[in-house]
């Protein structure tokens, strides 16, 4: 990679910023395909964030920029157009620099999840999810999954605020999804997703009752957000009961993709 | 060169951007020396120059940045220290921001020239210079020669009314030195710099006289700050009279030394 006078920009941008993958993502696929553009990591402070977002709009080689904590939520009040479901989710983590400048938001990250799903067979036509977790990843995927034809969520919250307020925004959203709050009849459940940090540290304890997992059906898809360690206690549990599982870097390769064609700098056929 | 989400970045920033070689001279340097950095081009308009300095001042990942045409002179007004030289020419070309934020100005573009003039043994103190052109190189040259102690400036430029008030800035500043507009007795001069745009293209003609440059002294110093063509017609003269001469890509290579010293990104050391 030589990053020259003509090299075309993107960013991501969050405080702290140094833990991101996106870079190296990104800059491997530009580099593997001969692309004359690289994304560079910018620690942002809160401060900062919209001086950022004037100066982008006025600096036509930069294609767009990746948002992440702490970022997303103000980003969705500063961008120019914003797509219906980063307003449903009131946060933004892809921003396209169209080329008169106008700043264009939508929100990827339940996107890339689905996708990663969708590649383990997994339909959400119809089906009925477990969500745990309603803040920015657990409410992304959820959305995505009523995007796709959900027919019942359940979700849950220690942040019992938090979650009512998403739950009444998705029944206005989607009037055919039925919204429990709550944790629902594991017999049902055809997807279950651990939305949460919960798995991280080794001491941490599930996300939820041993046995709930147990009673899912043998069809039943399990999946966890988070990526290190990749398999969580709750995938090594899911595996051992025979049940179909996916890891929070399957949802992160998946995102690289959709951000980039989003910004327009990776293509479709690169992929 | 790997950019990750460690990589400190720097920038140069004009409009337009894709011509500036600076990158390449800053990214093979530091890709030679291992260095997790990386020089990125920036294209922004003027409308987005002070809000792309407010973002850097709260951007910690963020170096400093160099500055090229047409925002040195706006530049010199937005950064929070400004060098006392780079406020008398009324331009910064690079900026460094330190660890609280604050951004502090100089104007290098001199200095890298005279560090190329020293390479060929050319030492300023006591001497007289013949500099054609007071615009943002020939004021920067120029004042370096000043700093280091030159005795007589004949200076020339089309534009009287810039011409003359820069000298007056300069007799102003340095209370020991001459400063006469328009061209001097050339047998007396001991360093002759074109730093006007006249040899870039073929059919230019010289940018003075050509008996100026047969009646140097053979001990003579001629420089030309143009980078394409490497040899102009001037040096081609000077060369063919045997007298020492100095080229554009000279001073250029000088500069990233002493830009990015500047910036805290490269150090004397890997020099």
């Amino acid at each position: 990679m030589i990053v020259s006078g003509t090299t075309r920009i993107t960013a991501i941008i969050g405080t702290p910023i140094a833990q991101v993958k996106s870079p190296i993502n990104f800059n491997e696929h530009h580099s593997a395909q001969g692309d004359d553009a690289v994304m560079i990591p910018l620690d942002i402070k809160s401060e900062g964030v919209k001086s950022f977002v004037d100066f982008v709009r006025n600096a036509p080689n930069f294609d767009g920029f990746v948002v992440t904590i702490p970022h997303k939520q103000v980003i969705a009040t500063l961008v120019d157009i914003i797509s219906p479901r980063a307003k449903l989710l009131g946060a933004v983590n892809v921003v396209r620099r169209m080329p008169d400048g106008t700043l264009h938001g939508d929100m990827l990250d339940g996107i890339g999840f689905y996708q990663a799903a969708q590649a383990h067979g997994f339909d959400a036509n119809g089906k009925t999810a477990q969500v745990i977790g309603s803040g920015g990843a657990g409410s992304a995927i959820a959305n995505a999954l009523c995007e796709a034809g959900l027919k019942h969520l359940y979700i849950s919250d220690f942040n019992a605020e938090r979650l009512e307020h998403f739950a009444q925004a998705l029944r206005e959203h989607y009037p055919n999804l039925t919204v429990t709050t709550g944790f629902g009849d594991a017999s049902s459940v055809d997807i279950l997703v651990n939305a949460t940090p919960c798995g991280m540290k080794e001491t941490d304890p599930l996300p939820l009752d041993a046995a709930f997992v147990s009673d899912l059906p043998k069809s039943a898809h399990v999946a966890d957000v988070i990526t290190s360690p990749v398999i969580t206690p709750l995938l090594a549990l899911a595996q051992s009961l025979g049940l179909s599982t996916q890891t929070g870097p399957e949802m992160a390769k998946s995102q690289t993709g959709q951000l980039g064609q989003f910004m327009g700098v990776i293509s479709v056929q690169s992929l």
